[in-house]
């Protein structure tokens, strides 16, 4: 800060170009609380007129608190001017003084002896402005995408969203994974999960001389750049035009996609992640209370709940760690006694989330990894187990459940011998026109033993904030029934 | 690191399901080396043979430096062995001695006994393998997309993007900027630049409804996400189809978008963006030798002048900062003693590259922003100066040139008044059906005054390492010539 004092006095002002004060920061300033405080900003939250007294409750989106405002009433004047004032208009308070309360429920007011002067409306409301105090459901809030993020809830999930990617990626930075930036425009379908967006420019069908795609995975090439790198992350949009309409999928969703060399088990990768996941949730824990609100929706966890949750995933136990073959076996025991609604479990069919479910909440009543998944159920660059039993063969991979989540993260290590490789994709019928040869070539120039996962971040932070959509997690959701309205 | 120790514990081995070990791990120990190392990986840079020894140089992209490998040859099936191995094999060294060579390039080397028990190759190469210990120029690398981060300049290039991304994140969230992640996927041109990639799928023209494009500036969701949170940043990427064909031109690339409320002055946003700006380059400055190699290519920076180049940035003046109107002026005066050799200097004209580069490089040989252009050279968005002469109207917005490298960001304070802006969009033609209510009713619901900019992550970090072609800057390039090859 040092730095913008000195470039703000070279301008020949001291105030004028400084970041302006928020809520925060006058938060902050409590053990050392100033006498007036002058230009502060925010929206009317609500309006509170008695005879000799009103109060305001100001908001920012800067932290979860607002900002109380009390004002004594002197003329008559005033009380006119203060009924001008409505929830949601932006409003400059030139200059206050502070007032610690001890005896209320914030530690400190502002208050404005000459209203008139002190206070001016900045940006009206029209009278259908629709977020007034009290908590609307989030199925109304999600038809307002201009207003909504005003609202505690939802702006305390974008900042903590914030805290959750900044989090992730210092903890990346610390064990030295190189944060780089693969395509979104592609001409290869990673894995053939889900179809394909399809880019085109209206002047040309083939800007890029060939058909381009939106990435549904940065994951091929990112392998070109950990075995460049030794381990490298991102943190990307991907795009999947799914036609599933779930409070689990999104059209446009963002991903951390971790890739690292010189590993040969899946469980380097499992216990990397969980080790990932357990720091970044036990600075949740350390600043719960600037990042959960105390008053949530009916319809989400509470804060007290969000906080046994986070503790739930912080058991000091490892988390569980099966195999498909082994979660097969339980799953046909627990059938036996009391059968699954729809699926019965059978080895090579892949999971049903009410498998899932059983596993993670009702049995385990903790995150499960499940390793070693039958080879067709899963992506062609996955390393065949050895040995394998022929018409068993299973690959070195796995899938995060989180109990009333399902799967939040998936990987394994890669096929990295050509031959072997080849081969597979030749089986699947692959790679006919050369449009893979690219990365099968890699495997013919210093191949090494690699893997990595992705994870999806609307998922890992609706799980973390308690709310159960993820479409609430993404500022402007991109889903299969929903419009773009902007 | 003790969190993961516990969980590896508890899987009941104590090494095998760690982080890899890596080059930059080695460099760490210096201070206090071990006896003897296991498991090193990494990939052959080159190989010595003599008659009773062979040195190794490896690589594992990790950091700068490379691993020197010590090797007494005893037995001619030693010499065997070794005449095998190859630049750009990946090899496994199981165990090695550790050996402090002060009097040498390196302080360290490992020392290996017995070369057949403890190096493994794991990845052969081709005969055509491409990469040799020379340096390549980048022109030939970029026709290896797959193997080129191998080389030591573009490895260090995408760790120096890394720390600058990692960097710049910091900053801007010790200024208690929120970042967001607005729709890449959007309904709207933002401001006309460049043509738009629209977005479809195979079995359905209109997934969405209605048209979809890919985004070219997040800035007017980011408005949205502002007057909530009152400051906020984006670091996402942006697509163009341009049919500009230069060293600073790319068709997918990355901003950082910055937005903020209760801000008039333009100068606010050139104060915060002088000071984010300031701050990653004196991080840099910090660590020049870990990000910077000795030897750089011929065709770019050393690093002594990159070094000096951040220097030249972090001069204790604050950067110039002139109106458009003194710039054409200036340029007037220039173009009158010795022409611009195309275009002369005129007002209400875009400034063009040669004067962009006469300002910045021949005149103020420093950083310089450019502010308040003429209105019709701008976007709509933008707030109009007042007062104003009639057909000289100015707005306030700013364009940041950097010496050698022209354009490095823009922006301006927003229109926050709903007639100002309604009026300017029908003067344009713009919204006649509509589709940007939601962007000027945004003016409707306690607007305030609020301004941002956008930043070309490819323009900076080029110019802070000193290539010269933005294309070397993103891990895979996508611009109007090149084609997809993956």
């Amino acid at each position: 800060m040092l730095l913008l004092k000195r470039i703000i006095r070279n301008y020949g002002t001291t105030q004028q170009y400084a970041l302006p004060i928020t809520i925060k920061d006058l938060y902050k300033r409590i053990v050392n609380p100033p006498r007036t405080v002058q230009n502060v900003n925010g929206w009317i939250r609500s309006v509170r007129l008695m005879k000799k007294m009103a109060f305001l409750d100001i908001q920012d989106g800067s932290c979860l608190e607002t900002l109380k405002i009390a004002i004594p009433i002197k003329q008559s004047d005033e009380t006119i001017f203060l009924k001008r004032l409505k929830t949601g208009q932006s409003i400059c308070i030139a200059s206050a003084q502070w007032q610690e309360t001890p005896q209320r429920e914030q530690p400190f007011e502002l208050k404005i002896e000459d209203p008139l002067q002190s206070i001016s409306i900045r940006g009206n409301v029209t009278e259908n402005y629709p977020l007034q105090k009290k908590n609307h459901s989030l199925l109304f809030l999600r038809s307002l995408p201009t207003l909504k993020h005003r609202t505690m809830y939802l702006g305390s999930l974008m900042r903590f969203r914030s805290f959750i990617e900044q989090r992730l990626m210092n903890v990346l930075q610390s064990d030295d994974f190189v944060k780089v930036s693969p395509p979104v425009l592609t001409s290869s379908d990673c894995e053939g999960a889900g179809e394909l967006f399809e880019v085109k420019t209206a002047s040309s069908k083939n800007y890029f001389g060939k058909p381009c795609y939106l990435t549904v995975s940065t994951q091929l090439h990112l392998e070109i750049l950990a075995m460049s790198l030794s381990r490298c992350y991102t943190l990307t949009p991907c795009f999947r035009a799914e036609r599933s309409d779930t409070n689990r999928h999104l059209s446009e969703f963002w991903m951390l996609e971790l890739e690292m060399c010189f590993i040969n088990d899946v469980r380097s990768l499992t216990t990397v992640l969980e080790s990932i996941l357990r720091r970044l949730i036990e600075s949740c824990l350390e600043r719960s209370s600037e990042l959960i609100p105390e008053v949530t929706l009916q319809e989400c966890l509470s804060r007290e709940d969000v906080i046994n949750r986070w503790k739930m995933l912080l058991n000091p136990e490892p988390w569980k760690l099966i195999t498909y073959t082994e979660a097969i076996n339980m799953l046909s025991e627990k059938h036996k006694i009391k059968p699954f609604e729809k699926y019965e479990p059978k080895w090579g069919e892949p999971l049903q989330t009410e498998h899932e479910k059983w596993l993670a909440e009702a049995h385990f009543q903790s995150p499960v990894f499940i390793t070693d998944y039958p080879r067709d159920c899963k992506a062609f660059y996955m390393k065949t187990n050895t040995p394998s039993i022929p018409g068993k063969e299973t690959v070195a991979c796995f899938d995060l459940l989180f109990p009333e989540m399902g799967e939040i993260a998936g990987g394994s290590i890669r096929e990295d011998n050509y031959n072997a490789l080849a081969h597979e994709m030749h089986r699947r019928g692959m790679n006919s026109s050369g449009e893979l040869d690219w990365y099968l070539l890699l495997r013919r120039e210093g191949s090494v033993p690699h893997g990595g996962f992705g994870l999806g971040i609307e998922r890992l932070i609706s799980y973390l904030f308690g709310n159960h959509n993820i479409r609430d997690a993404i500022a402007f959701q991109r889903s299969a029934t929903g419009t773009i309205d902007l």
